[in-house]
Formats: structure tokens, C-alpha cells, sequence
């Protein structure tokens, strides 16, 4: 469509998920106008994280340091572990402000049909860690849905391995600000199921 | 919220046009996991658009030579000229496969409250280019909003210098499968006034 390297940058902005072809040729055009600065900026950005981005050694979340902040920080509960699926998990379990414990990032959830079994987690890095850190809560906090539900089933069986240990999943059911008539049945029906003492 | 370059990445994505904190964020993992080869081919493209990209020396449209492949083309009819905003409305005018003639790239239309006078524009190159090129048509194709009407109003004033000079602007009316019903005031006013003999 266009000539020569605008046209070659529309069509990698393009690749990108979410970026249809409007957008890329918009991104496009306010880079070749934007000041050198800031098209430099997304460039080194891209540098650096093309040259790799570290990854906690214990956690697994993405980290300036060996260590990730969370796992340094001596006022979180290194007893309680919250494992997730994403380092966005990680995020959105922080955003809440209610969890003071630590994190075990999966890096994605079981998906046989593309090829993710459990050696494709840190599902190993999990089962040495509860076995060496003192750890005696694990909350599985995958993602609802068929790949984070089989991800949590394969944990809670692997995890029996420790008697000790307490293994417990966030609760499903309405999501607050929801509208009981809006409920997809499922999610009712695990509203039903999961019901607790009214208090 | 992430640690180093993962949140640097995140930061400068969310700068760029249409792309919010959470694409911004869904990008980044992206590209995190992207082939390095993927990674490398945006970055090379990102370089190549910072480097500078070449501008027609005649219409002023994004090229990858001295004189883009429309000026260069003999079959394009030299003495009709068709003035644009961006490079973009080329190509919206390409599409129509309705224009035969040969184009004027603007960069922009006239905005003072941006600071974006006539020669921030190419209308200088413009008049040149009539002065001298044997056009006998302009047809004024600037957006359809007050910056592009007032441009509009602008060189139509300054095209009066060439009295052989026909000057034509693209009709203002209904959109194509649109309905009556829906059009706003404006265009529905532009269609009335500007009825044709049904033939």
C-alpha cells in the first residue's frame, strides 16, 4: 500500500495482538511524526527486553533482580504462597490490597492440545520450594476457566504429597457489582454450591 | 506495577495512539514470549521510520525513492492534481480506483490554535508546482471538518492567482448506504444544497 519502510512498520505494528490495520497505520504515521526521542525510547525499551528480562529465581515473576521485590520483602509471609498462571495474575492479586503472602508464578496453565504439560510450568520449582521453605498455605489462583481449572486439579493432586500442607482455591461465584439475573449459569451454579453461613 | 524493562516496555507501548494501559500491557507479554526474530523484524522497522523516511519531492506522499511510484507513473494524468491532508487519504483515494490523476500532499491542514499556519503546510510547493506543471485541475480533497474546510477555503482564495486553473472540491452528501433517517443536520444540509439534476 505505502512504499518502503512506513509500509514495513504498519505491517509488524500489524502482528501485534490487538493492533488491527487501522491502528497499525495510525501507531505508524504518529511514530514518523513523533520526536526522535520517543521513537529512541520505544526502541531501547524493546532492546531490553529483547536482551532478556530476568525472572524472579524464586517466584518466577518477571524482576529487576534475581530476587523479585516480593520475595525480598522480609514483611510478606513467606508461609503462604499464592500461585498463579501470569505475572499479570500477580498484579491483580496485589491490586486487591488482601493478600500478604508471596507468589509462585506457572508461567501459563496445562494445555495439552498446544503442547503445555507440567514440565512446561514450574510446577517443578513448586514441589521444591513447599518442600524446603517452611510453606504452609498454597492458594491456587489459576485462571477460571478449562486450562486453569485442569492447572488447579493437577496441583491439588501433585500437592497431596504434603500432608502438612494447607491446599485451598479462590472461591468462585457472583462477581461483586453483578446482577443475579445476568449470571451465567455456571457461575450461579458455583455461587450455589460454594453458598457459606450467612454471618 | 512490573519491575524494570518489562514496565518501561509497557509505559512507552501506552504512549503510542490508541493503544491503552491494558493493550499496552497485553502487548508487552507479547512480545516477551514473541521469537527474537519477531522481536528484531518491528525493531529494524522502528529504525528504518526513525532514520527518516523519504518524501516524494514533487506531491510530498511517503516514498522509497526521490519521486514516489504515482509521480513517476506516465499513465497518471500530469495536468490533474488532487490536494490531500496525509499521506493516508492517498491511499483512501487510491481505493476509490476513481482518480487518474496525480497527487499534492499537504501534511496536515491549517490549525492556528496548534500553531500550524500555511507554511506549515506544502502549499508553497503547490502553487509552485501549478506555476510551472501545465495542471489544468486542482480538485481539493482536505477532510470534511473545520480544519480541512478552512484549508479548503484557504487555497481555493490563493488558487485564484491562476485564472485558467480549474478548482474543484470532492461533493459533500449523503454516505453510500447510509440512510436519511441518520444523517446528522450538516450533511444532510450539504446534500440538499448541493442536489444534481436526476438523470
Amino acid at each position: 500500500m505505502y512504499e518502503g519502510p512506513v509500509q514495513d512498520l504498519i505491517d509488524e505494528l500489524g502482528r501485534l495482538p490487538g493492533v488491527g490495520p487501522k491502528s497499525a497505520q495510525r501507531i505508524a504515521f504518529h511514530l514518523l511524526a513523533a520526536e526522535p526521542a520517543d521513537v529512541n525510547r520505544l526502541q531501547e525499551a524493546l532492546q531490553k527486553v529483547s536482551d532478556g528480562v530476568l525472572f524472579c529465581e524464586v517466584c518466577g515473576n518477571v524482576s529487576e533482580q534475581q530476587r523479585c521485590r516480593i520475595c525480598q520483602d522480609a514483611r510478606r509471609d513467606p508461609a503462604l504462597v499464592c500461585v498463579v498462571e501470569e505475572p499479570k495474575d500477580v498484579l491483580a492479586v496485589e491490586r486487591t490490597g488482601e493478600f500478604r503472602g508471596r507468589y509462585h508464578v506457572l508461567g501459563g496453565a496445562l494445555d495439552p492440545l498446544s503442547g503445555v504439560g507440567p514440565d512446561q510450568l514450574r510446577v517443578r520449582e513448586l514441589m521444591r520450594r513447599i518442600g524446603t521453605d517452611g510453606i504452609t498455605e498454597v492458594i491456587i489462583a489459576t485462571d477460571p476457566n478449562t486450562e486453569g481449572e485442569a492447572t488447579a486439579t493437577y496441583l491439588t493432586r501433585m500437592l497431596k504429597e504434603f500432608p502438612d500442607l494447607n491446599v485451598t482455591r479462590l472461591a468462585s461465584g457472583l462477581p461483586m457489582g453483578g446482577d443475579l439475573e445476568f449470571a451465567d449459569e455456571l457461575t450461579l451454579g458455583r455461587a450455589l454450591s460454594g453458598r457459606r453461613d450467612a454471618s
